[in-house]
């Protein structure tokens, strides 16, 4: 029997603000064995960008990243949210290590074609060097992840913290019984947009088409739901869609094949 | 025999632009077996901070480190500077991971305490995790530390790199053959500061406090010379200041007990 690995992914400013951070750290403590956080920090690097007159320009939820824009999000991704994630593991306890794709080949990526738009440094995930992880998490450690890629030949690239999430599920998902969460800003996915209490407690592959089709889901929950249909596939044990404040109990939205 | 491991320290505008970081590289790479390189990072984290409106204070060749200048050092040692030596060591074929001293613990310090001077977020080092290190070197990984660690109770604390290679040199002695070597602008300590032909090739522990009393030794590689003669104390095997450009050959000054 495999070991189980819980990989949590959290954006949004609940870990760029010191209390709420705080909060989310207690409560990852409480979720047991063997864990995994992939972290963003958009509303950092926004806020970064703007005290240096760097222009944020956003397609489809997606940051496109020139060579300044960068810079910026290696220094918040990369340094700021990331190390005092970890420092506020540490002091919980958790023996954490803090790490962007570069950083022992974690992840390799290819800079994005440009098709329509030029998404400029931003990286599509080509491998994940899952032993190296798995090795980590064997010894009790827990890898705290960027979402910042590289190309191999020395670029850095800027990738999506979901995308990260799940790429890293399925690499480890054959060495771990994985459970994928992603964590947003609603209790799971909902029913109706305007009441946290409709969150729809299971949701299959086959109900997704329907529920994309009637405007239930919608915008940035549509391709949060395919990475988890692929991880799925890929081999995760499962994945659930909550808000941060529920990672105490796991509670939200199972998604299921 | 123990193996040998060569830990490299450099600062200064070499490590923050692109082309000269290229050919500092290269040069790293040549050096043949074990490695860890420690990084600066202070021009950069100077020239962020004017950009952001926050003044930079040095005394003694020291950065007074509010909370606001921490978050530019943890921006730009951790994530800018840190990633970007990382991705084009992976580049040239070096398997390297970037740390700071939170993750995994690798570096514990305590916030130094005001005497004449409020160095504010400023750490002392306590402990190095040298087992966790020599664990990755063992595997062929090459560490390359940040100049930030962490008190324990979730504060990042800002350590100059200096400190930060000879500390890690001493606690790597137990289990390596370890060779210290402080790059700086010159191509080691010399006779006549205007001539750079005047390297002294072998400096001792008798030679020393005469050199500072006539005033050839002087300034930031007074305490240069103060961790060499310390790391050498606690069983470094051997000390070498130099300039980057001359890792290569490695030539320059030998600091000998």
């Amino acid at each position: 029997m495999k070991q189980s690995l819980v990989i949590v992914k959290v954006g949004g400013k609940i870990v760029e603000e010191p209390e709420t951070l705080g909060k989310l750290l207690d409560d990852f403590n409480s979720i047991p064995g063997n864990k995994l956080l992939v972290h963003g920090g958009g509303r950092s690097a926004t806020a970064l960008a703007e005290k240096l007159g760097i222009e944020s320009r956003m397609v489809n939820g997606r940051r496109i990243t020139d060579s300044a824009m960068l810079d910026v999000v290696t220094m918040v991704y990369g340094g700021l949210v990331n190390k005092n994630i970890v420092a506020g593991m540490q002091a919980r306890g958790m023996n954490a290590i803090g790490l962007s794709g570069t950083d022992c080949n974690v992840m390799l990526s290819d800079k994005r074609p440009v098709k329509d738009i030029d998404y400029g440094f931003v990286g599509d995930v080509r491998s994940v060097n899952a032993g190296f992880l798995a090795s980590l998490i064997e010894q009790g450690i827990i890898p705290v992840l960027a979402p910042l890629t590289h190309d191999g030949r020395g670029q850095l690239l800027n990738t999506n913290a979901d995308t990260i999430a799940g790429e890293a599920a399925k690499a480890l998902a054959s060495a771990f019984r994985v459970t994928l969460i992603y964590c947003f800003e609603k209790p799971g996915v909902l029913m109706d947009e305007n009441d946290d209490n409709s969150v729809i407690p299971y949701l299959s592959y086959y109900d997704f088409p329907r529920l994309v089709q009637d405007g239930t889901i919608s915008g940035g929950m549509i391709p949060k739901i395919q990475n988890a249909f692929e991880a799925l596939q890929a081999g995760v044990s499962s994945v659930l869609i909550t808000k941060a404040g529920n990672l105490d109990r796991l509670t939200g939205t199972t998604i299921a094949l």
